[in-house]
């Protein structure tokens, strides 16, 4: 099975577009639960992730972890991600490991070797990606999800402030760098379209730029995003409607500090409750802003 | 004291622009390295890595690692790269961690934190970047820099075959992207130039595209390169003499194959004397090709 109709299927199923954003630092657990492992971080982080993971499985239909917070951690941090991953598969959501790794075609061959190649040691069902480098550092990605049926996100328009340096550059013929970059990310995409319509080569499309994100859609009919900047990073649901299509399908929302961090905001230790509290209340604003669009 | 200054009397005493690159992966290995470790390929790899790390410290000043290989191999893989760079700094080498991290702001921090800040769990002496995500990205990596005196090398002008496809896209004003990159990372690097004229912020910039080495060079007198490309990947001596500057300086080449196998290519398992007599022809090879300049 094609991850990406797992993805839409999931999506549907829960009518719910969005992702858990698991990048856990220390500092956003609860005093208590830090208290509980002293002097294992890493060990305190898998419980408060575990425990969120359980907490919104009928709500939220994918996880995305982020590879950079548990590098920082060591090999303990790399071992809790690595459990995290595993966790987050048997619970049954869709994994979405956010490295976005990007190499020479030898090399990323070792990157999509390690979690998407179907002797995969840690395997996720999707990969953020880096395409700076072009075609031939990604297509041993692309040949991985081609063997096992998983998928990529390629960065297309990413979500922060400068974001534009580059990326806006305009280049022959009037077409702004991201939209060359999303033209190619079709293109990879072209022979891995599953049933729902949409290709197993995704890109990362940031909702703090709603009319790159709308302009991308209109340019990309077959490609999924994956939408970071929604809550903590400034983007309101308003303003991501534009990446969906006219079906209301083809994005996934991820929310990382605005779910891992509710119970600051709330002032409880209750992390648990205040990221469920906080993933019903996205649920519906993201509804309620697709209903109008 | 500032690593880059560090990196280039490190070249000038040992006469010498080159990086040998751990790029290892077990098939590489001479088979009787592959036995004495049954089951455990990451053992194995650390024993290969520290003998050529021992055989190459009077000629060769500096190692890069290649991160993806060592991912491949698990939590095991880590263990062994964290202890290879460990086992190079200490036989005196400037290490270079090829990981081509890149992300927003936030995350940066946290890889940057894990090899560059401080109070880094694994500390290297530089590591690669990549740029896509513009300057907001780049700072807390420069910001780190700032504080120990490490460096980073962001990619410019890459070695594989498509680089081309965006890097040498035309921007406003006719400018390539890539010379567009390389601007940015001359800029990042105006405030952390050492005491030999040469900046913490350096520039990866592929061996195998010497016209747009040479003009990298022109447009960035600043910036140290670090230059794949060498050997394997096909680029020859003269071709990557353009990436130096008038005065031999500011380009660091590195080997990986070519080093590493050269055991294969001399049909013996004495990987360690193969390695030795490889890095001194390259020594050579390159010297004569600097002095033809």
């Amino acid at each position: 099975m094609m991850q990406i109709d797992r993805l839409i299927r999931a999506i549907e199923e829960k009518g719910n577009p969005t992702a858990l954003g698991l990048d856990t630092r220390l500092e956003y657990l609860p005093p208590s639960c830090v208290r509980e492992h002293p002097g294992q971080p890493a060990s305190a982080v898998r419980d408060f992730n575990f425990a969120l993971l359980d907490a919104l499985k009928d709500i939220v239909p994918s996880v995305k972890v982020q590879a950079a917070y548990y590098e920082l951690m060591g090999l303990a941090g790399l071992a809790c991600m690595t459990d995290t991953l595993t966790e987050a598969r048997r619970l049954g959501y869709v994994v979405i490991l956010d490295a976005k790794r990007g190499d020479i075609g030898a090399t990323a061959s070792a990157y999509s070797g390690a979690y998407l190649a179907p002797d995969a040691r840690t395997s996720v069902d999707f990969m953020t990606v880096n395409p700076y480098l072009g075609s031939d550092g990604m297509r041993p990605f692309i040949d991985d999800c081609r063997k096992t049926g998983r998928g990529i996100f390629a960065l297309v328009k990413t979500s922060n402030p400068s974001s534009g340096e580059f990326q806006d550059l305009m280049t022959e013929g009037g077409v702004p760098l991201f939209a060359r970059v999303g033209d190619k990310v079709s293109e990879w995409g072209e022979a891995l379209i599953g049933e729902e319509g949409y290709s197993s080569v995704g890109a990362v499309v940031g909702a703090t730029y709603p009319e790159q994100g709308a302009m991308l859609r209109g340019r990309m009919p077959h490609t999924f995003f994956l939408v970071p900047g929604y809550g903590a990073q400034g983007a309101s649901a308003g303003e991501l409607a534009g990446c969906f299509g006219r079906d209301g399908r083809g994005a996934l929302i991820n929310a990382s500090r605005s779910l891992i961090c509710a119970h600051k905001k709330a002032g409880t230790d209750d992390f648990v409750s205040a990221a469920r509290e906080e993933a019903l209340r996205m649920r519906e604003d993201i509804r309620r802003a697709l209903h109008r669009n």
